[in-house]
């Protein structure tokens, strides 16, 4: 496999998905390998996810494994918005920005519409993105708040939880009271950025969308023959908390490097560091002093330096990270 | 988990994806869980995947992991063919019966053509499945000048390689015989069926599909962010001959249930047995007979019995099926 | 403009479109052509239409003109049809062969699926051309019976209706019975076919279908933004019965057209003459024959020629084909 | 027919398409109401329609007539962006605003893209739209640098030219300079704001996407079998300069207004009055005042109120909505 050069060691902020999975889910496949299973979702493993996601969200819902989070969201959507609707999104949602335009692909025409943008269609969605696109994360009451305007016009709200995980572990509720106790319909579930492997989930809270959009998970190409084996990492994911383990380990990552900036002047985050996430405004060359370091993070137009911590993020390389960056502000000033 | 009756013990048939995967397989994906690696496919895995079938089809192609079967089909499908164009396939293609119409999806309205259909479109592709849908398997000759008649009228050529493997072993012949130099454009190859957990592969050699291919993928949610277990299964799939083997299995056990069947009244074929498939004309009696017995397989419309033999499926269980079939035969004269 | 050759005349049976408007249609464009009228829809004249149309079917409707037939098809099915539906149609089908699958396009994906196809979709629409595809009428008997059929499937029905009046007109019942009392859920109303210039109509009976079939009709570009010369096409078309009469004119023409064939040998109709086309099997020499005599007609695969008989056409021209065929057919043996 | 309350006598300036038709065009449906022909385009009119245009654009160009301008618009830009691209446009571009974006739906999925938005698609698309969404014209030169630009990204472009007649009057340049010459691959004709009735054309400059559109028209359901009828609409509003005649006298009376309001005080138009409409911000209570005294006009959001200039308003009804502007501003300040 392909060679590295000596010094310095890389130390990986760049994103959650580069990470590793989490053992214990890579052990559930191994331990969900035996026997013959019904094919398409028919075994067991997929039977005891609806009955385990049940109890965890503390009603009735629906789980759909799915490949991605980009399905997750686009399917979500597509089965909350009619194909001539409008989705209303932030500018920097996921779903508006890097999505390919999935949402109007599944949804066969539905218009993303960041929030100042024109209003009076006749039907529509609404997505929100938690933990948020910069960091922070929506409390319950500000949850809340957004779906009870939306639900005055009629409007179906769908949840990118593609750090749900990082979320419930900073505002410490329960997964029921940050979804359909506070009025979501239908949430993406991730899993993939928080220790697992190959699958996200959609978790349906309205229990009407459920025959249009199994039909439509199958056009999509995301019901897996051998479900069994997407089942049981989701199994494993929320099993004994580790969830909730691996997204505050991430969390604890970022607060201590959102602690060590202190007033460290030119560090000011773009956003308070509430969940796994940090944004700083640095000069290029503080960037090139970092990458030199080893330091790998990602660029964003205007100077934004992304850092995120994955859920087996080290205290050393935050500190690592903190020096470097302490280093090089101090010289470019 | 779920419990069981006693006896009998079950046999099953039903499918090939009601198998286990290739420990190979699950072993490789714990051994891909080192270190970080970049998002999206940007890891030495994916890369190396490239290599690896590269010279497994002996020319340059492009492989892009997928989810399913499904989304193999329809998103190579549709980089052949315009949203206004016709897809030319069999009466049984699975495409045509069993996907939710995911090509006329995913193609923004390409309309499946069973080959009796009208013609004369502007523009068109054609799909053939290999090995075939009732368990024969197209000889290279057949598919040379099935390719020879769709390339004198412009249309591309999709071979629908769900039991790729399969038709490979009975063949004898190399991938690159009966892919691109018989004609063939873009391959959708299957692994689930053979011993894989959660990924297909589209293999593409027309280079020019590729560009727009790569954006489809994205759109249609099949890029895991986490491609390195991915590529680690369709690696480890390759490695050694694993899927030539594990197909070898599954074609020698047909074939002895096939040969066993000799000139038993009643049970002659639908089509030569030429991979892991075979399909029989039953009374309800006898196949009920079989049901009672502990055998697993499809009933089908038309009296039509679908009985599919898994890499793992043994000796053993092919003959229990033919004694069972023998005694039920026996009684339903 | 174009040279023709001297001799002989020109005699056109290609189709119902190849012939003149009704003058009686223009000069009321004329008509409406004064003063001022609200955009897309808000004038007086559509307005007028809307209670003119509830009048003549005997119930309220909600009337959409529309540019073609194909749109009135495409359209009314998608309102029908969820995008993972089944369309259900005769192999013979207009939409089925000549729409460029704009069934598929506006539904935005549903399969047309000739009625020997497979069963067991979730959700389905069936459609109905009446008259019918080889120039038969549905009986009311028989709109019933395959309605009902439908209505226990609980599949919504649409009617054809490219040639509507000329059903109505061999029936002489009204209407409404031939449509909502029948089963009908929607209609698509020809008018260019037998008289009109450059709409046709979408009459909907399932006045859920209404707010969303008005939305995909503006998406579709089927609004006109001066609508009022559509609805004054339409209004001026059933004005006074011009529309049965003219449909009449059209099957006597054809209807003399079958007796003086009576019992030629070499010349039975495909199906009964019952509307104002026939279609017979036909030696190419005497297609070539009646070619040379200065006879236009279509010529379909399998040696079938079309003739269709507009509402101007006269006794003289089915006269001079008769000729034309007794002569060729004579010859041919 | 509806009944009016007496006084006052209503003044329209709401838009062009509340206005008639020219009567030029209606005789010319009768003119072309000779013969038979044949259908879906192959008749002579047709014919003459593309020889007419290529003379008149100075290039070989392939005219489509279609119903409306939204097709025209939305077909245009699918014709040049593929279903994953992106289509640039103003925020206040009537494709983005206005037309239930019939651009996502007949592309397949392209996401509008106001200009602000995020750049780096593979793939994309600009429209354009002349005579300008706020009543001012583009220059010639203004046309070339934004063309310059687009191709330097291999951006195609299009016109949506709603209002195309009334620019080229404003800028007497040749309908050449304005197209094809200055950079535009493709143009929405407009012809119904400006005195036609039913239909407006796409004009193509780029050869290469003439045979997709081709078989797109058809799929939208916007090739009238009676093609005849739209290309008689088409021949007659360019004979004798009859366009450019109509589109001078609606801007000759939007500059009558525009001179009228001089310096009046809180009578500022929003952009330059250059073709036939005018954009005014005014108090609620004077926007009242001008409906009583029987002048239509259209409301927007922002206290925003529309004038358009049809091509038969008379300089007496804009004499008549000055003076009871004048009267309105002085009372309401």
């Amino acid at each position: 496999m392909p060679d590295h050069r000596p010094a310095p060691p890389i130390i990986d902020f760049r994103s959650d998905n580069t990470g590793r999975a989490a053992p214990e889910m890579i052990a559930a496949l191994a331990a969900a390998n035996e026997g013959t299973a019904g094919g398409y979702g028919g075994d067991e493993w997929t039977a005891l996810l609806q009955r385990r996601f049940s109890e965890l969200f503390e009603t009735a819902v629906r789980v759909f494994p799915v490949a991605t989070g980009t399905a997750a969201n686009a399917l979500a959507l597509a089965a909350l918005s009619p194909s001539w609707g409008a989705v209303y999104c932030g500018e920097q949602a996921h779903v508006n920005t890097a999505e390919a335009n999935a949402t109007g692909f599944f949804s066969g025409g539905a218009k993303l519409t960041p929030v100042a943008g024109p209003n009076g269609k006749m039907a529509a969605a609404m997505t929100l993105t938690q933990a948020g696109d910069l960091g922070a994360v929506y409390t319950l009451d500000e949850v809340r708040e957004l779906t009870a305007i939306a639900k005055t016009h009629n409007i179906k709200i769908h949840m990118d939880g593609a750090r749900f995980a990082n979320a419930l572990a900073r505002l410490g509720c329960s997964p029921a009271e940050l979804t359909w106790r506070a009025g979501i319909d239908v949430l993406s579930f991730g899993a993939t950025k928080n220790g697992g492997l190959l699958c996200d989930a959609i978790v349906v809270f309205a229990p009407d969308i459920v025959p249009a959009l199994a039909v439509q998970l199958r056009r999509a190409g995301q019901v897996w023959s051998k479900m069994r084996f997407a089942a049981a990492q989701l199994l494993a994911y929320v099993e004994d908390g580790l969830w909730l383990r691996n997204a505050r380990q991430a969390n604890d990552i970022a607060a201590r490097i959102a602690a060590g900036l202190g007033n460290l002047p030119g560090a000011t985050p773009l956003a308070p560091v509430e969940a796994n996430e940090l944004f700083l405004r640095l000069p290029g060359a503080v960037m090139d002093g970092l990458e030199q370091d080893g330091i790998r993070f990602f660029r964003r137009p205007g100077d934004i330096a992304r850092f995120v911590c994955r859920f087996d993020a080290t205290p050393a390389e935050a500190d690592a990270l903190l020096a470097s960056l302490r280093r090089h502000l101090a010289t470019s000033r």
